[in-house]
């Protein structure tokens, strides 16, 4: 036990920074305490009352005070942060980090840095933010019986597909209540074009299965095309369009991952995954499915989870990404096919892309739609044309038949 | 990292002792091996094949080989399983055990013995098969911002009752079936008595807030009275009846538990979990509700959890205990009001039973029902009452308005 307190120079006072006030003050026994805050501009106004003498503009401040125990950085910026990150590493300080774009983006860097300067970078927050999905891939599934993970990791874009599907809304004003809800990101485009969930991915990727994808490798479609005709079309199948990212072992040696929206099927456990919550199936050999479901959006939340990497670094705790250096790590494929729905109106997607096989096309004046194979490479060569303004693509779920 | 190979001295080789087989043999990067079995009858006939010079009859044959690194305990009988527990634990040999009567009986020893001794035990198979709750509660919940634990941790009863209430079919079928597919104990009667749902609440609830309670001292209330008619009022009433073990706090000094028959509305997480699947909602300040889900009986999933315990070990994890060094822990109360529905046909409820307030009385020659308000601790007071053959009684869940 080290009952010692915990001092934390805390990077960044936007939702989840002020959050973080909240959770420690109701945390009675965590013993943290916030000694210094970061900001870009003193003088912003803010939700929260914060004692004036706590904020400095100077990264040095923070950095170069040895009373600092650990430094929770929740910048919106990923370059900032990783200057801050990478730099604060280097000088074997801990840190907790919220940023999925800049860990996704440097993984690999931040993963080295941790190693040669004897520290540690925790980040749960990161991913679904209060749903504990790194921290329980890295200990709990320690084996290479995993087989899956797939999920809806963005509750931005997840909450305003359901404000559309079950609430009939429109898709302007529901993003515009996501952002007024602190769901969505300050640039909510990030959200909407599936890169906030790749970057959560490409994170649980690397300790679901030990492997690291660069982003610009993997297939990222997002809801940004999304029309009524297609929520129309989902209706009458009697199914939700979900923006799903997933990671899947296609054999023994290789393994396949992607975002994209997807129509799910009443008897999938992410079929209910509503509103803003996170939902992710881990599945693996021996243990079949496991469903973890929380709040992945909003201020509290993802505080709570950034309390609980506080608090794990209160006893040493650093991800070992033993899963790296196993013998046997499958490799990466994009040749693999998927069976995708198509909605398109003046673009001539039949003729243009190369599609493996046709099983049904539906035509007439107002929009069209194909329901076709066509190979994951395909689909990364082709993006272009795929993001054109008349032009909606949904997965249907077809590799594993009893498939969650 | 540390590659090498841990070795195992098995105790009990039933339906999960022959699951670790298969799991140990399929997780390639595991690093173990099954050094000794130790088995009551040499000669009794198993699902698998085991080359006999690795089975032994004498304990001592695992306990004094200083090549074991590692026991693993699934004996089904649980004074052996203490004899053998204890006496690793006094010689410094870290356990994995899956004997949840055994140590909700014996935790507070179990612990002392660990400090005492500086080695480990490990359980979290113990509870809700493959689904991490112990890990997770100790590691990632490691605060106190935890306000109830509640689900479906029994996954033999809630075959059965999914059995009876979604297929018709009838209990004894349905017990029977249970029994046949490995999900029952071989002694069922704990499963149906909700036994074995309170020994996993013990255990939860040490580590969910850091207390411990007594089986004797918590109320616990089984289906095996349920009777066609109370299946009736609830398919009426469109609500599920489900065996729910939860331990709630009620104040912030004060903490209840208890096992008891529920009438599960639609809306609630733990609705859908059907068939021998456990789900277990964590309730929070400030990260709300999290809801866990997976296989809760069987042999693979069951070894899986005991699997990642073993793996655990190579990195010489451990229970840290930390709650119940808190400050503040709260205290545990059966001074609270419950509304129930009780079916009875002989038996005087209304006269004999000290209720609160009578909210309906349903008369009738076959079967009589109240649902009134009454007190835990008279619960406990009428305990033999309540457990006549013609008495079935269930929880209506009113606490919390929105709860899970």
């Amino acid at each position: 036990m080290n009952d010692k307190t915990i001092r934390i120079g805390l990077f960044g006072l936007g939702t989840v920074g002020q959050g973080i006030f909240s959770v420690i003050r109701r945390a009675r026994n965590a013993h943290a305490e916030i000694r210094r805050i970061c900001v870009r501009n003193l003088d912003k106004p803010r939700g929260i009352e914060v004692d004036p003498a706590l904020l400095t503009t100077r990264p040095e401040d923070i950095l170069a005070d040895p009373e600092i125990d650990l430094i929770v950085e929740l910048i919106d910026d990923a370059e900032a942060s990783y200057a801050i990150v990478t730099e604060a590493l280097r000088r074997g300080i801990p840190v907790v980090s919220g940023n999925k774009a800049m860990i996704a983006r440097h993984l690999p860097e931040l993963i080295e840095l941790q190693r040669k300067h004897g520290t540690a970078l925790l980040y749960d927050a990161s991913s679904c933010g209060s749903i504990p999905v790194i921290r329980n891939l890295e200990e709990y599934y320690d084996n290479d019986l995993l087989l899956e993970v797939k999920g809806i990791l963005n509750g931005s874009t997840n909450y305003i597909l359901s404000r559309v599907f079950d609430h009939g809304e429109n898709y302007d004003d529901a993003l515009a209540r996501a952002q007024q809800l602190g769901f969505a990101e300050s640039d909510p485009s990030r959200d909407i074009e599936g890169l906030d969930s790749l970057f959560k991915l490409i994170i649980i990727t690397v300790h679901a299965l030990g492997v690291y994808v660069k982003p610009e490798d993997i297939f990222t479609y997002g809801i940004a095309n999304i029309h009524d005709s297609d929520i129309r079309y989902a209706r009458e199948k009697r199914v939700k369009i979900k923006l799903v990212a997933q990671v899947v072992k296609v054999s023994e040696e290789q393994f396949t991952m992607f975002v994209m929206p997807e129509f799910v099927e009443k008897n999938r456990y992410i079929y209910s995954v509503d509103d803003e919550y996170n939902g992710v199936v881990i599945r693996g050999e021996c243990y079949d499915r496991q469903f973890m479901f929380g709040k992945g959006a909003g201020s509290l939340p993802t505080a709570s989870s950034i309390l609980s990497d506080v608090m794990a670094r209160r006893y040493g705790y650093r991800y070992e990404y033993r899963k790296m250096s196993y013998a046997g790590l499958p490799h990466y494929t994009t040749d693999i096919t998927l069976r995708v729905y198509i909605r398109y109106s003046t673009t001539e997607v039949t003729r243009l892309l190369p599609l493996r096989a046709i099983y049904e096309v539906y035509t007439s004046t107002e929009s069209s739609y194909v329901i076709a194979d066509i190979c994951l490479a395909d689909l990364m060569k082709y993006r272009d044309l795929l993001t054109a303004p008349d032009i909606f693509m949904c997965n249907i779920p077809m590799f594993f038949k009893d498939d969650d």
